[in-house]
């Protein structure tokens, strides 16, 4: 590789995200490069700050395209102090969550123009598009099944299924619309046979 | 009016703004309009919880574009729980600083792009461009003077002349471009022979 490389997580909180995550780390290091983990909305002092006022329950009264930008704000931020020049100084970043995460669950989920969003984001991520993106494919309904466990949820989390629906038809289309960058992966699978699928579509690009 | 009218004040801090915003409210409220004063970054719970993390000094890391879309986010939360409604309702509002700012401040000061400016901004504001923009014309040198015995001064203040200047010299050339919506009032004179001239402009629209 010339320069690092950028790969984020996408899919229904509860498919698995973290633990594939944790796997891909794992795999890129082995192979002798540096990664860095990172998670959206948040991963620097400012990025946090603005996390907490997305999620904070207390905050129903939130416009959508409010959240568009505060989410594209943490972003920035977060493109600013640890992606860029991580990529730029050779790393390998993993991100759970990125851009795509705004167009499914702000523009599919919340109906915001995809064109705004698309507008916002160019701003925030300054160039930083993701190398590969994996979408973890997993219904809404049985990743809620899966979190039922969990603590308390937050105010993106206590939508109604509906939302969490059209967020997750809109991660299809997304994939449909992006296949050479976004890779969908069959969640509904052992922690092994998804992390196997994975490691092949890494070894085409590190 | 058919509707209501959104007027906004724009200018360097210590220029005068808010003593000029109360008699524009006094002077409007007698010929019988209802008036709501806002003020940016703020104005509603979740603006004011974004204003905090962009004035707070602890924030120094803070990317410009950050600083852009946080100004932005604070913005659209604004105009779709207040400033909206409330011209959609027949009244005047009148606010301390709007979507000029940004131009003047992030795009002329920090340098940062006024077409991405634009961009992130078409989304916040909703289409709520002001009626009617005063921009109290002080150099930053003598508003600074005028607000030496003020309190601790928050982040953007902390910035250096040569900040302001940009910042003052991007209003000037707002106020070359937009000479329809913009009107560039002398500061430098009393506090009555300003009022006097808004109230010139406020007469040809209500």
């Amino acid at each position: 590789m010339k320069k690092g490389l950028f790969i984020t997580i996408e899919g229904m909180d509860g498919s698995g995200k973290t633990t594939q995550i944790n796997m891909i780390r794992d795999y890129i290091s082995e192979k002798g490069y540096n990664v860095m983990l990172a998670r959206e909305p948040g991963g620097t002092k400012i990025s946090e700050k603005i996390r907490d006022i997305i999620l904070d329950p207390a905050n129903g009264a939130m416009a959508a395209i409010t959240e568009v930008l505060l989410y594209a704000s943490a972003r920035a931020q977060l493109v600013a102090e640890v992606i860029k020049p991580a990529v730029e100084s050779g790393s390998v970043v993993v991100c759970d969550r990125f851009i795509d995460s705004s167009f499914a669950y702000q523009g599919f989920g919340r109906g915001i123009d995809i064109k705004t969003i698309a507008d916002v984001n160019r701003a925030a991520i300054d160039g930083m598009m993701p190398d590969l993106t994996f979408f973890i494919d997993m219904s809404p309904e049985i990743a809620l099944k899966r979190r039922m466990a969990s603590s308390e949820a937050d105010r993106i989390e206590k939508e109604h299924m509906e939302f969490h629906m059209k967020a997750y038809n809109g991660y299809k289309e997304l994939a449909r619309l992006y296949p050479e960058r976004i890779k969908t992966i069959d969640g509904n699978r052992t922690v092994e046979e998804i992390s196997q699928e994975i490691r092949k579509w890494l070894d085409t690009v590190v």
